[in-house]
């Protein structure tokens, strides 16, 4: 946890004579039992009066101020210093994967940086994957809170995961989001070229790219098709076969502007 | 589990007259328990007679016959029909992380494909790590066997983790492996261009490349000095800071050949 998180409905109302000159505002008593508190007492080791390093959800980055250690909540304040740059324009669309690979997607693609996970159902997805508890109860977005924590960042992507490959192809073609972007679909079996290839000649910096991945059985030949005739090339990472997840790193590792 | 991996020692001298003519080499009897012999008759649903892709450790690759299904193990021949290419020419040096983070690098490294790993001890990893059983009970090599068969692959990276940076810095200078690699170390603090900037002004394909990550608290500045001294550049993967196991999947994926 490189930077604590807070959700901007966990500010309190300030007192009205508290605020006229400052940006610092109270947030709601934080009960000891929370992760957030125990990391700020024992991982973080501050005391009253210390700051760390928050944010709040979507928002901007600042400083937390850790006002008072009472016996069953602590009381902060937050002071926000900075918006955090925009998220990369890169959507993911994945075949929805069994909910242990997608916990480990989720922490990580937040973590490297995207705007938008689809999680599709494709000919071979597992359609009991996506009634999970991973997505009825809500646990996806604890998943999301880790990876912009670990990233320094507040920007949460936005997450599906009740649509099919068809529907987000032809959605996302109608909002006209396809037309500026670079369209890349990873396929281990049917690419004759790599993404370094496909990267090199005509990629550009800060494009927008869609980049879409198969379940762990792959493409159909009716996704393919469907990706193709949608105007993705289809590309490869090497002779060697990636689980979903490392896939995943390895290929916005490749597309991502670095600087 | 993409391929099924023997030890060479599994291999069992073939009666004589079998195998005139044939590259067919019988295996030692694989006990029922044995992960694999769960992974060939349960999840690859294997019967008497059927074959399945495997590969003995470090050699060749080529297709294995389930002979017989006994009540206590497996009866198995080997075919080998071809070497997989060598893997590529990359190192990692990498500040000892913590077990756990060990574990998926070793798996997640040997499936992307590098030579050789290197945990070194730094100024700031913890010497408790080194003593993990992780590395005295053996357990290491596991997940390279795991890591090889997710890529499909018999070939596994050689381990250390003995030295410490220094050492690793001045053994592999004096042996010549440094002067024509790309030595390039991880540094999100006092770098001053991207791996992406730093790959495209003069890496090219095939080229050896060495590539370092500090631990989890990062380089201190006496690692900064061995490893500016032995020519590495500094190098950044971006504003957003990544776990280690993502930023050596990300790194690796930056400076590979996929073609």
């Amino acid at each position: 946890m490189n930077l604590v998180l807070f959700e901007p409905a966990e500010l309190a109302a300030p007192p009205e004579a508290d605020v006229r000159n400052t940006n610092i505002r109270p947030l709601r008593p934080l009960p000891r039992a929370d992760a957030r508190a125990r990391h700020i007492v024992e991982v973080l080791r501050r005391r009253e009066g210390d700051t760390f390093d928050a944010g709040l959800v979507n928002g901007p980055l600042g400083k937390a101020t850790l006002t008072a250690i009472g016996a069953d909540t602590l009381t902060l304040a937050f002071e926000p210093t900075r918006e955090p740059p925009p998220l990369p324009p890169v959507t993911l669309i994945l075949g929805l994967p069994r909910p242990q690979t997608a916990r480990d997607i989720l922490r990580d693609a937040t973590t490297v940086g995207v705007s938008c996970i689809h999680f599709v159902a494709t000919e071979r997805t597992d359609p009991n994957y996506a009634t999970s508890s991973l997505w009825t109860s809500g646990e996806w977005r604890r998943h999301l809170l880790t990876g912009a924590a670990q990233a320094f960042d507040t920007r949460l992507p936005e997450i599906t995961w009740t649509h099919d490959l068809a529907s987000i192809l032809t959605e996302s073609n109608h909002n006209g989001y396809f037309s500026s972007a670079r369209l890349l679909a990873l396929d281990p079996y049917e690419a004759t070229e790599s993404l370094g290839q496909s990267n090199h000649n005509g990629y550009f910096v800060g494009q927008p790219a869609v980049l879409a991945l198969g379940p762990e059985r792959g493409w159909d030949n009716t996704d393919r098709d469907l990706l193709r005739s949608t105007g993705f090339t289809l590309v490869h990472l090497g002779q060697r076969i990636l689980r979903s997840e490392t896939a995943v790193v390895a290929a916005l590792a490749r597309i991502r502007n670095w600087n």
